[in-house]
């Protein structure tokens, strides 16, 4: 099956160009892909699947491909939202929708799961098992669609779940693989500090909230340098401190926004207790009131150290020509919604190399010049095609 | 003369209350008073004076009465600009220029000062010396018109200056004074912290404007506890903290806005010492270019202890059933440019009591509904002018 | 009388000499001046008062003078115990006793009252009224013997009090005086604060005493700064940050001291509350344990204005050669157990002026050269006599 | 070759027993190691080979054996020198030396690589290439013996240099290795702050040290806050903040001393960087002096990946019953002077299992009661005699 597989998918890598370019010239914002579901939903018509539409909180599907021989339950995930980014890459299928973009390769996601699963549910007499294709909708906007997804049940029976992202950092042919926590999880949180106002020169019939702010700040430094463990990293960042104000009056209050990120749950757990701590302090300390807004988005991404090996080992030993590295990731720092799923069903995510050919510094996920170099989206099909070979039919 | 003088300023009661309620329907900005110094020019029309307009560096008026005998020359000042504040007053000739208010007396001060002008002008062959009445504008806006009016030379010869302000913290009838350094001196400064901004998840790679800010602010902070002297005090506040950005983007530059108050010229420079140092010190350990401005306002006030003394006792000997008490005042926190008068001429700015009757916790100056009791002016007039015979008559 | 009593005085100002010699050489500190004790008790052996020893929490004597006039009860205070110093002037009546010397001046004061009082014995026919002369001792160390002396109910019945400090900031012959406020409360504060140790390497197992108590230091800077009234002052110094350890172990504990001042009562209690706060907010920042001893030694000492006005009018008044000179003495920053009479009797502390002759940079109180021009004993013994006369007699 | 070496060290592991126990008996501190080096050097006695002693800055002593076939030069290095720790576990052969003790396993790395060394003199004949037996002095402490080793230039011709360390977090049997950065480099440093004293009360006459030290401390938090990668870590401690003093008295001046931990040398540069950047701004921002004594010890210990992955790949090919697992182990936070043979020649420094039989939370290295599993000595042989062959013999 896996050699007739391949054939299928080399035979329709244009084809898989073809959707990408279509999917990146028409993005759309997370929870409004109304085309791109539709566009989904229609490449699957007439097909012997069962689809289901509208999974989660959004525009989710998922098409279950039943081999004819028994055996495991697999899902293979791709996102298909896209950012509120206005496109400045120079390419003919520049971005039709201003102000959005595909700017993190969710196109390309797309484009080769689609592919792969109706070459899938041609060979469906082969497989071996279940094949439960999750198009997700809303990865880019928390809470995002995994969760919901999840939360609908029909993951249940999964055994195993398995996605890729492309990444810019190694040429199409390599995969890369990390084991274990792998994106970094992250939470937003706003911190409103109410004090009392006042005129400048008469501090003592006020209550300084840029002072009780600033306190702040320097003191949540400590969490990072001395609460959690300089093995594993975490991060603290106050990104706003809105205390506009008039020189001579003392503000009375002020609101701080910050973002913080973690790669395990441990310094997750930590954190959280540190910075609810120090807010508690605070009002103690400057007699202030203090409203904190602690929003956790997605928790860091864990991927199963035993697949993670099943595999780097199931792309390492095969021979085929698309596939001309398979090596270890560093950790990554962006977070991924992919982590709901592995925070109950064992699985593995992992990177699909994709600088555009005679480029040496290539522009990364989220810039408004990113591009991939389109053969990692047959790189992609193949992989994942390999990894559900092996993992359902050995 | 002293005797003549006064029947004659309790026979214009009403006609100084006539001018403070036309000036206080009629309230014009700092630097742009055009119709009260035209007014003020108008009044003194026909009389035997000299007259100089647009002194310093706007509409400032001096009328210099020359007495038929010889004698000292002194100065008596009156500030005549409006702020731009919205009367909330309920008073029958309430400002017809909105925004713009006499919430500070200023109004009072000039029509006070015209009739004892008029007065003077009327018992010229009795006063030995000269008296230069001083008619300023654009006290209430930094630069002020006060210094500009000392620049011009023309109060070279001055012996002795006097001026009083109208505050409602005792009833019309008593007369504040106070030795010594009075008002606050006051300087304005704006600091902006350039960083380098960055991806909230990559504190290394950017430098945080936010962080270096509120570690100024803290660091500021021992200026006012460490480094001035406890007994005389000073304030440092940081008014202004605009630092508002995205959540997840440090912040690549903040700018702070802040006001210092002092009490006297020691406190202002080691003030303006430290912050500079602070300053300084904040480009070296965080990396940052800070570009400070710090901009002196007017210096603190200092009466002359002999003068004030003068003063006290010129008005605590006279029978005079208007004056019912003379006392200390404490040490003021707003700043006033009298200061600069007095920098190089000796004197005394002294306080004119003016809560309106039957008030008990009366509306302080620069508030929407500042009102005073009109019986204070002449109060005013008459306590400038017992001062006048006892400095230039004896 | 006051004439009489002068001539006396006047007569007397070798023995006023001798016996403050005396005393110098023979210093004891505070709560053991046994010896002092004696020869003062000794000192009224055989005259006609009552005298009443070890009165409140060590060896303080009240001799009560009945005059045969009816009248108001006064009470006069000199205090007798020295200091823990090496004394280093060169005088030829230095301290006997290795360590402890009499540089704060009590010898003088304590030598102006004996005389004093003896005189006043001498003259009860004429005196209309009650003199109790207060022989304190341990003013020097907290708690001090005032408020025991307070506290034993035998000063109940005075309707005013009066003392006097040797100052070397002005020359014999000058008697200074300030009103309301005038010697600063202090309170002593100890802060243990207990974290836990660890690995140098792994803060994330430890909680780090030294930065809880270094966020302590700069967040404290915060009370004199923004949290009392600029032109009243106050200070929190930490004199001590006992943090000594291993450069590599985190450390478990620290131990902060400190000195705090304050002019006034209101000042003292927003100290007290913010200190208290911001250790309770430490322990929630940072999650340590605060033991926090906190203890006030002796309040403001606040001169009654109408009695200090009624001493300065005194003695500017009289023709005597001794007092050359009557005037305001700014605030002082030392703290002295006289300020709890003056929590319930109205009264007066004022100050004698000392500077040796021929000095011109005199050395102050405390210091181990101190020393005083010894016709200040005369000078002491008059004002405070002339004081009495006038209070008592009218 | 290899199957012989590996009979002949299987036979000799209760000698290796001994000579560990010996040792462990007679343990001695850093550069203080004259028995444990005469020791080794009589037990090379008659043998043939080459042997140099008092290598480098010490006792450090190079054995070479040269094979008899061309190949490669190869360095195998143990440590010798023991801890300043009195021994509380209850063994046998416990220390002899009070107060010393091999609480870091350099007895065990020294009794495997006599032993090792011993059968490799006795295969000479079947090496190719020369193998460098390094023992060396005085790891425990800096500047340890490995850098003048080093700079003896008597490893200059070495292609690959290989060490091992036993740790207690696996059983005997497993043999740990990690690529790239591996153990921590370490830094450590003392600043002295000078300010200037004075009276608690008096602080703007004053310098106040602890004042500025604590603003450091709270400063030097940014460092690993904000300035290092957050996926690498790093630590900044002040282990000691000697600002002890009289409560009400001014600190003239404090010692702070403090160890820093980074596991690459880009961010031992970026730490250096900005501790002298922020002691440099604290001499700006407070006008003290600051004494910076900064001392870097032990640099990052970098396994080269090559290297590394070909001791893994030896070891995890080899049927050999003693060698159970081969595994990944996480990054180490302790120091080890290893790193300065591996910054100028390629080589691996892998782990040996040795947790005691039957315990569940063993001790570590560094405490009083660390202990091990002897079966790992000869672990420990057969894994390097592995290497070694591989290396050399292919």
């Amino acid at each position: 099956m896996r050699e007739k597989l391949m054939e299928m998918l080399e035979s329709r890598k244009e084809e898989m160009i073809e959707i990408r370019r279509h999917l990146h010239e028409n993005p759309e914002l997370s929870f409004k892909e109304d085309k791109t579901a539709k566009y989904i939903k229609d490449f699957y018509e007439g097909k012997e699947v069962d689809i289901e539409t509208n999974v989660g909180n959004g525009h989710g599907i998922i098409v279950t491909i039943k081999g004819d021989g028994e055996g495991k339950t697999i899902g293979l995930r791709a996102d298909f939202d896209a950012l509120p980014i206005t496109e400045e890459a120079d390419v003919p299928f520049k971005s039709k929708n201003e102000g959005v973009m595909h700017a993190c390769g969710h196109d390309a996601h797309t484009a080769y799961l689609l592919i792969l699963a109706d070459c899938l549910i041609q060979l469906k007499d082969q497989i071996k098992g279940t094949i439960k294709i999750i198009h997700q909708h809303a990865e880019e906007q928390p809470p995002g669609g995994a969760k919901s997804i999840m939360d609908s049940g029909m993951l249940d029976d999964l055994d195993a779940i398995f996605g890729i992202h492309v990444l810019p950092m190694a040429p199409a042919g390599t995969v890369g693989y990390h084991s274990g926590y792998s994106f970094n999880g992250r939470t937003y949180f706003k911190l409103r500090i109410q004090g009392t106002g006042g005129h400048g020169s008469s501090p003592h019939k006020a209550n300084d909230a840029i002072v009780a702010g600033s306190y702040f700040v320097t003191t949540v430094q400590t969490v990072v340098s001395r609460k959690i463990d300089p093995l594993t990293g975490g991060v603290v960042t106050i990104g706003s401190f809105d205390g506009k104000g008039s020189f001579n009056v003392i503000k009375d209050s002020i609101e701080i926004e910050g973002d913080i990120r973690y790669s395990d749950e441990e310094t997750q757990d930590v954190i959280d207790k540190e910075v609810h701590r120090i807010t508690n302090g605070l009002q103690e300390t400057f007699g202030v009131t203090c409203d904190l807004t602690y929003t956790p988005d997605y928790p860091p991404l864990y991927n199963d150290p035993e697949l993670t090996s099943f595999v780097a080992e199931a792309l390492d030993g095969v021979e085929d020509e698309s596939i001309t590295e398979v090596k270890e990731f560093p950790k990554m720092s962006p977070s991924d919604d992919f982590a709901y799923y592995l925070e109950k069903i064992p699985g593995s995510y992992f990177y699909i190399g994709c600088t555009p050919k005679g480029v040496e510094e290539p522009y990364f996920n989220h810039h408004p010049k990113f591009d991939i170099d389109e053969d990692a989206i047959l790189v992609a099909a193949k992989a994942v095609g390999h990894v559900t070979c092996s993992y359902l039919n050995g």
